[in-house]
């Protein structure tokens, strides 16, 4: 999840903040049942589990004070009741250590009513028969992209200040959303280890239109080739460091500063790496790293832009693991869309950015279940 | 120039194949002059340089032979003509080695009637000094774009074969494009260190939209950093050698095939470089360097549909040395453009890619120069 404090990194897998569900019919029909599923991308396991937590809540109530018997005394009426809270939990680990996520399922959540594991990305497939055997249950697959809008959609609607905008110079840096019921239509850019670009026009009406193979696989691959630095939030760190125009070529290094009749200030970066092959000298891990991220970030936001103009959208989020709440490439991301399209397009990040699969995928198993209870309604499995 | 046969290679420069300029009155007044131009990009130096050849053509003419009175003898006429054509010569040098370029001016371009020189790119402002204490000759700065697009409005109405499409399955791998009068609208997409995307509409209409940074420079920037090859032709080379789908993360590497519902088949690139941070294997230079080169030709081709979609435009048309006739990056930029618009754009590369500018500067120059001599015609000079 984006902002601090809210992920608990243990190097091949970290946990993420949970979030209260909605009190909605299908998700308190779950409590006695171990809920979960996992979306299995191209670098990262997502796993979305469900619990439940009891709390006892005192509720305090006044009595009217204004009969002339009282003599001064306050009196309240104190009941303490139990409330059952039904939240979602998040994890993710590296595929590298997808064993340790399926020891995790199998000792703190199978159990002996669970037959299915819903599953979703395109690990679903490829991790069939290890999962299955693994965990002696049955893949369920659901279609990527359905998860994907289905959790977005989700927490949209549902979890407050899921949604925010990144403002780097205002007197608040992020500025959240409510929770809206009107939200389409809008673009979804899903970074993961590649890049989906998603328009999503109703509930059920969306359409993967485009995608880009430059996305956090990219920063992670090309990170640890030129810095030799292996984890992703490492490459973060050095990038957040860096001076990206020793390795950048600007506009002011073609022409000496800034190309006025086109608008093009001296500081845009015209080459990325583009001082890279014309000089001897090392450059830094940080600087690298820098350029690095610019480089794919301003990429993703051109792209954004392009086919929120081609689809008259103006609304765009950001899912998958990439951003991180990275200050540099919300900004950079930020920027870029509101440079191009002059401040008609809105860039927003979501704080539960890479669950949004895992999310969809557990809804649905929270639907079937729910359809399952109750007998007089039509059964629909999906396979 | 693109095709084989036609570029001389000596390090720090290379020698392009020239073209005959048409028998415009504006070629036939400079036949004493020495005229030329300058194009100072990030990393290159394009120089267009005019000289008149003169050849005796001999001329035969065959008689009638249905007089009787021959007697079986070929009767031919043979004359011998001096004909001038007006030839443009073309070199390109590493900015490294701009001093070489000058030096070359200077001993072979310049007489005592050479004034002024025109120049374009940003090197016409950031060298401006070097170049006029060099040569001693004032900078006749010409705009960029400008000269990009007269350049490359001539060489499609005036130089036969100058565009082509590649076509790398058919009968004739290169299809070459005769002139065509009728050149406008199209999509003019640079591809120099940075990227630049001009609409021309019409001679004097034109308007750059867009631009990306990932380029040519980043290529060889990135190309230098990851395989320690420092020369870009070079670069290319190890490309054509290398096997991307090792460093590369494919469609089927995430879901153990193709995304069959959404029409990704299985060896699309999911995530270019995905595949280099999981491993602690060594990537081969050649491996690397065709990650790099997909990853670029991918990514403009992508920008490359969305402009012209957005604009409405069927002809794109690739300038810049970023191509220089390799067939991965020609056939990634085809593919590439036909996928994302189903065939409704055509993607038409330029022999002369990278020299539009100087061409334009070029011809600048000899339309003042044509106007200088016409004493009642108003001088228009240029600053």
């Amino acid at each position: 999840m984006a902002l601090s404090g809210g992920t608990t990194d243990r190097g091949s897998h970290s946990m993420d903040k949970s979030i209260t569900l909605p009190p909605d019919e299908i998700f308190r029909n779950l409590e006695n049942a171990k809920m979960f599923a996992i979306d299995i991308g191209g670098s990262l396991t997502k796993l979305a589990y469900y619990s439940t937590v009891q709390h006892k809540v005192a509720k305090v109530r006044s009595f009217d004070h204004s009969a002339k018997e009282t003599d001064g005394d306050l009196l309240y009426e104190i009941s303490v009741q139990e409330e059952i809270t039904a939240r979602l939990h998040f994890i993710k680990f590296e595929n590298a250590y997808i064993e340790t996520c399926l020891d995790f399922i199998k000792d703190h959540l199978v159990n002996t009513e669970t037959k299915v594991i819903k599953a979703t990305g395109g690990g679903a497939y490829k991790f069939k028969d290890l999962v299955e055997k693994k965990l002696k249950l049955k893949v369920d697959k659901e279609d990527e992209m359905t998860c994907l809008i289905k959790g977005c959609n989700f927490v949209l609607k549902n979890i407050p200040h899921e949604a925010f905008v990144y403002a780097k110079h205002a007197d608040s840096e992020f500025r959240f959303q409510n929770t809206h019921p009107d939200i389409f239509p809008y673009l979804l850019i899903n970074i993961g280890s590649g890049v989906s670009i998603v328009k999503v026009e109703a509930e059920d009406k969306f359409e993967r239109i485009g995608g880009s193979s430059i996305g956090g696989g990219t920063f992670w691959g090309l990170g640890a080739l030129l810095t030799k630095t292996k984890r992703f939030d490492e490459l973060l760190q050095l990038a957040s460091k860096g001076q990206h125009t020793n390795v950048d070529m600007l506009v002011k290094d073609i022409y000496g500063g800034a190309y006025g009749s086109l608008g093009l200030t001296g500081n845009l970066i015209a080459s990325s790496f583009g001082k890279s092959a014309t000089t001897d000298k090392e450059f830094s891990k940080e600087d690298m790293a820098k350029s690095l991220l610019h480089m794919i970030s301003n990429d993703i936001g051109q792209l954004a832009c392009l086919y929120a103009k081609l689809h008259n959208l103006t609304r765009v989020y950001f899912g998958g693991f990439f951003i991180r709440g990275h200050p540099v490439t919300m900004h950079t991301i930020t920027y870029s869309i509101n440079f191009f399209t002059k401040g008609e397009v809105q860039a927003l990040f979501l704080r539960h950015e890479g669950y949004l699969g895992a999310i969809g995928a557990f809804l649905k198993g929270a639907e079937e279940d729910s359809k399952l209870l109750r007998p007089n309604k039509v059964l629909l499995l999906s396979h």
